[in-house]
């Protein structure tokens, strides 16, 4: 099965892959930064959430995902969930490039603080995993970097609540120690949190610099197209296929609401297990 | 692999099934009616939540474990899951006893109820299947049933904020509809919520009866004794054996704070696919 035909291999789409739909954030950012990719998304709605799990079961879980997606023809890979990001292997070794999230959020986070002062919210999963202070103690080893896991974040804006008084009082209980220790860039380091951005200025304050996964993987695949390490695709016209191993409606609507205004050409049920 | 090695079948164990840790309230109650049973429980803690899940997956899923927990010799199997009792289909044929708990929690709805208002509170999933109202029409053709999807409430129960004015508000907001009209027994249709009783006392006053699956299985089990459709265990010592897909220090942490003061035998991590 592959649900792009193409035989030059520029030509194949590049795959995102998420525990859910939050992903859909990264994709937006792909398909507004490389308009004439195609993509083939595939959400494991069927398992999410990661946050909440094992390294070990996100492991199992991650290269299964990335074993179907490498039998769909695809030029690369994004891992743009967080919490699969921060248990995947450095020398996971496939014949397309792999991205993810953890990487290049650390290295605009360090790009943009000025006083190398950073908070991170993430899931459990991912601030257990320590992905992120590790990245960027490798790339500025004086910076100091505050985690703050927020289990709550997904479940509202899955509920939609994301312009809410009751969301606002949530996120500051979140943040306000982050905020007392005087932050100046803040990772959002999971797909749904961008969602949420109006709430999180709030508490806040705009002057904080806010790092999305998506803004992050864009700056990496330019700077691989321009290193000649991706071919760009020459004829795209911006293709959007999504799949999810589990679908029903508000899965649906939820993604519809998360893509717009980019609509998908096609989304389907794909089985897994 | 056995959890049990018992000759005569009635000492064997009765499994109680949970798609995580919140069917643990189920388990302690059933620990303390019958305390010369033993339990193996087993929780899908690698997929959670079905709740949000398509009736598919969750038959799938429900399928699945109902198989690993007869390969493991129990007498009888809880389904305490309420979103995967209302996929299970009624004529579906083991050589044990399944029982689940939508119909004890209906029936124990129409024993409580006085002026036949009957709420529910449930996952989407749950209330998507309609299977409170079914079952309680089925027993009371002019009851007036409402339902209300509340999928914060679990999360709100995994983060611990069970004792919190936020989640005083949370639950204001999913019950006041069901408080202005005017029921006067509610269904806690999740085997999470019993831990927010005191926030809903507050949303509802205390004179709402409040039905929780724990219970309402106890009572349906203990007949079932009585008419020698279950052979109760004459020697057994309430050995309690848990078992979950994933594994993590949250997952039993949590399990741990439910199940108190009750203590587990055994806690074991189990790879069902």
């Amino acid at each position: 099965m592959s649900f792009f035909e193409n035989k030059d291999s520029s030509q194949l789409p590049i795959a995102v892959f998420d525990s859910g739909v939050g992903g859909l954030t990264v994709l937006k950012e792909l398909v507004a930064t490389f308009p004439r990719e195609n993509f083939l998304y595939l959400g494991d709605t069927a398992r999410l959430p990661y946050g909440s799990k094992s390294a070990q079961t996100i492991r199992l879980y991650l290269e299964q995902n990335i074993r179907f997606l490498l039998e769909q023809k695809v030029k690369a890979i994004v891992v743009a969930c967080n919490s699969a990001s921060s248990v995947l292997e450095k020398n996971h070794c496939t014949r397309v490039p792999i991205y993810e999230v953890i990487g290049p959020g650390a290295k605009t986070a360090c790009l943009l603080s000025t006083n190398k002062k950073i908070g991170v919210i993430a899931t459990r999963a991912t601030v257990g995993q320590q992905s992120y202070p590790k990245a960027i103690k490798a790339l500025e080893p004086n910076a100091q970097v505050y985690q703050q896991a927020c289990p709550l974040l997904v479940p509202l804006v899955e509920e939609a609540w994301t312009q809410d008084p009751l969301t606002n009082l949530i996120v500051y209980r979140y943040l306000s120690g982050l905020k007392d220790l005087e932050i100046d860039t803040l990772i959002l380091g999971c797909t749904h949190y961008p969602a949420l951005k109006e709430s999180i200025f709030k508490v806040m304050g705009n002057s904080v610099s806010l790092v999305e996964s998506g803004q992050a993987i864009c700056r990496e695949i330019e700077q691989d197209i321009a290193r000649n390490r991706l071919a760009p695709n020459p004829v795209g016209k911006g293709d959007v296929h999504l799949l999810t191993t589990d679908l029903n409606e508000q899965i649906q609507i939820t993604a519809e609401n998360i893509l717009s205004p980019v609509t998908p050409h096609c989304f389907s049920h794909v089985n897994l297990t």
